[in-house]
């Protein structure tokens, strides 16, 4: 390990104590004894039982204290009510790390959650990490330190690998341990953080991204009370190049039903998750089986240079399947080159050579001939995945022999390419082609998905990460309400340009303001007490002249009394008309998770019914402000569709960049901040109206 | 069999010769002969070789002339230039049916598809269905007959069930076999159609739909040549009650460029496809493995009375999984009610009983508990399907024992209920759930993508099916270029409404016409050589008075001419402008394979940036009419988002009939309509602008 971390203790401890030990290797105090007993784990191991003497071959002592010499790591596996005082004990103890396996905490109600917070207290001032309570453990596979009741264990304990698992709950880790090794995935490291008193998921990836034996991370979240640390975290396995395959629950509002009722973490909005995962890389894996097909894949090969993949097929048809996945994945199939073409067609001639490379079923009666032409494809030297499908090829050892060696030469040859097959394969076959570095999967689309995802991780890794930025410090904002003036005030004072405007306290003096700035004008109502001005009528488009600026005001004012009879009417704003530019919405929230986030998103209609926004964690640079322009799906309405003039996308994405710094430099006193609309002006731009909630 | 089929003598021949018979059981020649011998074809089989007395222990003939009796099907397994002698003879003996394995036609070239021709005509005169060329031939389980030569069947044998396979590609075909039964799911018939010179995909699904021994179809597609047929099998298979899984690549731009470079069939627009299958509820699978888990549960499960879904897990995650994935396809969550919540928590305290129903780990320590509390969720009789998540118990017979017999009980107790389980398990207890009607998968999110996929087709098929429309014969349309006016002529003849409008020949009559509609005024440029007359400058809005009007004539014919010098300009259509309305767009289009479909879709930005458009199959009814509406993402603008007053969507729908109408009218006549816009008032609407194409 490269320096310290806080986590060491949990993940490397020097020596282990079982509070609460159990004679029977099926009980939650007996597992971890004999998960180590039977792996070898090499470093001393005190089981604590008031009752027993020895247990599972080991001496027993009666406490912590009987012990005598130093434990480095307390594994408490009593009953809840007796966790207190087990707690008490090993911080007496000067214990490195705690790990509570027990239940009956916050997940009871108050009471538990009342008692949990104490121990926790109590760890943290004595500085010692705390896993749990109601978690099923740790193990760290190389060091056979298996500091978990995890039932799976049991039967299946396979050997290290490369793979860590951080994980909320300890059931979908374990079943993630099991589907994952089903499919050759071996591990390095494992933790569940049940209820996450104080070790949270996102300190075991920050943990497991400066881990040598890890080198690829699963990790399973159902909130995040902390997304700071879970943003840092995620940055840091970027940092490392280790593909962090994440799944985060609660995608819907059903979903996010259920997840509340069963968990009492701080839900951040789902779209907000979203884009901090994008931001730092991190593979959102929609389903177990998704994350399971990324974390093989990462694992078992390398990652591709590129999005430019190779198809070789006997049967067309599969060749279009996989370039319908492609497309959806964000792979391109390029075509190959004359001179290689025809050097494939030399070998079968009614072959199509193009890409997907369709053999014909004539490699199936003579397979040299598929070797002779996936050699070609390789020797091309034009794709960075190459993705095979060979039919039920792999469930006859005798077919599969045909191709074995030339196979593995080839990926040998081409060490920097990612190498698919798509085929049934017995077990044992798709098995050794996870040991040769190549991917295995039955279904082609799955394959090609999964490819997919590698090419977006690896770009990832080479996109560089938004530069810390300097915020200097701001001036808190001012006392009381704030209303439309002052928020105009405050955003052009960060840079957000803002269309020309007066303030009129009579219909005499927005008459005279509407001369000054030129017909036709818009005039809206002042007041701090409205938030939704054209909801109560306080606002009117298009005045012509000064007749109608005098007319507007009186109907105007008698609207907004009526509707709000209590409201202050300070008077109106009065502004030109902007024309012919384009309507966004700039938006910052500050997320309950992940703090000042910023938004971006077409005007009107296309926030509102087609939620066409995009979201970013604030402050972002220019260059991420005008990624986020370039995302929204409306896009073309600023470049010049339907005839429109194209935007001036710079004074856009600056005012995004001004936005999100406002948003960081108030984070503590805003909630949120919406400039609605922005219009996108051929040169230039201005925001037309801002609110600003506390 | 009901009645009789025009393909009876293709999957239930009285007799079959193969010519071009071998001896050895693994040519294509010998295989049909090996399967049929090893699996007990009842009836008889004549080997047919010139050059020997005896194959695999039949008798062989030198000719089918030789036979001496009928023969019903032919096989035909000889190189490719003996076909046409080996066809001309299977007729000359009158058989019943003819089968063509052999390569070398339409997918070699021009020449190929000239022989491919002639022998597809001579089949369709003399009136025996004619099955190939290139094509891996046929099966039907029940009477062990294997007209095939699929390498499959050498090592994978299944016993008969109830799924049939209609595919033109017989290395998906095989490829589904394999996937499919490794998942248990058993056969009735298979047919792959290869080249499709006479017999297609269509025609196969149409006689599976009457088949008795089938009750779910797969079929695979690359193309259609004719839809009507398509449609109307589609349809059958719908009245029948039978699932249709249906795959049709060629999805995506590259999809459908590899697919163009594959098979010479015709493609209609992808969402055209979508359409005709939505309508005729065929469920589309996006992969071969969604295909297989819809296949596998439609022939495994009943399919569920309603999108009611209860869920059951002893990890709170996965009920949070789970609802994420329901939300997605379409399935709900009802909340049981108290008394059933209080139920669950007297067996287990602190079991969430809500739903998704949160036991504990509980139940993994006492499998009682758990079955205890499945028969609550079932004695509810609230949920249309039940999943139930086990983590590994299925991966141990011991543990598995335990709930085994509570289990197939409860799942025969509630016969009508869909039951599926997600956890692990050994092959030997996949199966048998299976056997016992329960739904197994690994991944709890494809378990409930799954069932959500049963509950729509469930639902499809109860879906009343569109009325036939009795079509009255239509005048022929004018000759020569339709222009604007024109066009509107024939569309307010079919029923669609249009804004007033008056021809004016010269600026004067221009004038005189809006001061009689009312200003503003629109001016429209009148040409029939000019389609898109708002890209020349022949579209003036908004004119408040007759010296607008004049002047407007004056400079956009000027801006016209020069744009089109050798445009016929005929004067311009003077409109009054439609205000405070919804601008939706409605289209007819002749789709190369299904003919005329209609579309709908808000206007401008929602079509050409969104792509937000729904299509049907024409003639709509009106309530399919009103469905379409209901379906674009953009509903909202015309039920009253931002403030907009509700469209009328009545009269919208019934513009979108009468277009439809007019569609398949002239169906020989008009390759496209495009009605654009289509204003949508609060009372009535009115067309602005139609385009009629040849």
């Amino acid at each position: 390990m490269a320096s310290s971390h806080p986590l060491d203790p949990v993940f490397n401890p020097a020596s282990i104590a079982v509070v609460g030990a159990s004679a029977d290797p099926r009980k939650i105090g007996g597992r971890p004894i004999a998960y180590m007993q039977r792996s070898g784990f090499s470093r001393p191991l005190y089981p604590i039982n008031p009752r027993q003497r020895e247990i599972q071959g080991l001496q027993a002592y009666p406490s912590l204290r009987d012990v005598g010499r130093p434990v480095d790591q307390v594994i408490v596996a009593v009953a809840g009510e007796h966790v207190p005082a087990a707690v008490e004990e090993a911080v007496a103890q000067q214990a490195r790390s705690i790990i509570v396996f027990s239940s009956g905490f916050a997940e009871m109600g108050d009471e538990g959650r009342r008692v949990q917070d104490q121990i926790a207290a109590r760890c943290r001032e004595a500085g010692i990490p705390l896993v749990g309570p109601n978690c099923i453990g740790v193990f760290s596979a190389r060091q056979a330190m298996y500091a978990t009741f995890m039932t799976a264990l049991e039967h299946e304990l396979f050997e290290p690998g490369s793979v860590g698992i951080a994980t909320q709950s300890g059931a979908i880790g374990s079943y993630l341990y099991g589907l994952a090794g089903d499919r050759g995935v071996r591990f390095s490291q494992f933790i569940a953080t049940g209820n996450e008193a104080a070790v949270d998921v996102a300190d075991c990836i920050d943990w497991m991204a400066q881990d040598d034996a890890t080198s690829v991370v699963m990790a399973y979240l159902e909130g995040c009370r902390d997304g700071e640390r879970l943003y840092r975290a995620l940055r840091r396995a970027q940092a490392a190049r280790k593909p962090v395959i994440l799944m985060k629950v609660g995608r819907s509002a059903q979903g996010a039903a259920a997840a509340a009722s069963h968990t009492g973490s701080l839900a951040g909005a789902d779209a907000v998750y979203d884009a901090i995962l994008r931001e730092t890389n991190a593979w959102r894996a929609d389903s177990l089986e998704e994350m399971v097909d990324v974390a093989y894949a990462c694992s078992t090969s390398v990652l591709p240079r590129g999005p430019r993949l190779g198809v070789i097929t006997p049967s067309g048809g599969v060749g279009v399947i996989a370039a319908d996945e492609a497309a959806r994945a964000g792979l391109t199939l390029p075509v190959l080159p004359p001179q290689t073409q025809q050097a494939i067609r030399d070998i079968i001639p009614f072959a199509s050579g193009v890409n997907p490379v369709d053999t014909t079923a004539q490699t199936v009666g003579d397979r040299s001939l598929y070797t002779r032409i996936l050699d070609i494809v390789f020797r091309h030297e034009g794709f960075d995945s190459v993705l095979s499908f060979n039919a039920s090829m792999g469930r006859s050892e005798a077919e599969f022999a045909k191709v074995r060696s030339a196979l593995y030469e080839l990926r040998r040859a081409h060490p920097q390419t990612v190498v698919a097959l798509s085929m049934r394969a017995t077990p044992e076959i798709a098995a050794e082609l996870g040991r040769e570095g190549i991917l295995y999967f039955a279904d082609p689309s799955r394959a090609t998905a999964t490819i997919g995802a590698l090419a977006r991780i690896a770009a990832g890794f080479d996109r560089p990460a938004e530069a810390a930025v300097a915020m200097q410090a701001a001036q808190p904002l001012p006392e009381g309400v704030l209303d439309e003036a002052t928020a105009r005030r405050l955003l052009e004072g960060a840079g957000v340009p803002f269309v020309g405007q007066a303030i009129a306290r009579s219909a005499d003096e927005a008459a005279a303001a509407a001369e000054a700035c030129g017909y036709p004008v818009v005039l809206k109502v002042l007041s701090p007490d409205i938030a939704h001005k054209s909801d109560v009528g306080g606002v009117l488009l298009g005045l012509k002249d000064a007749a109608a600026v005098r007319a507007g005001w009186s109907s105007m004012m008698d609207k907004v009394r009526t509707a709000c009879p209590a409201a202050r009417l300070e008077g109106a704003i009065v502004s030109p008309m902007v024309a012919g530019g384009v309507e966004t919405v700039m938006g910052a929230v500050r997320d309950p998770v992940f703090g000042p986030m910023v938004m971006f998103g077409l005007g009107g209609v296309f926030v509102e019914v087609f939620q066409d926004v995009t979201f970013r964690r604030a402050p972002v640079s220019l260059q991420t402000a005008r990624e986020m322009i370039q995302e929204v799906q409306g896009l073309p309405l600023l470049t010049g569709a339907r005839g429109k003039p194209k935007a001036d996308l710079g004074t856009l994405a600056q005012a995004l960049v001004d936005l999100s710094r406002f948003a960081v430099a108030h984070r503590d006193e805003v909630a949120s901040v919406e400039i609605n609309p922005f219009i996108a002006l051929p040169e230039g731009g201005v925001a037309v109206d801002a609110l600003i909630l506390r």
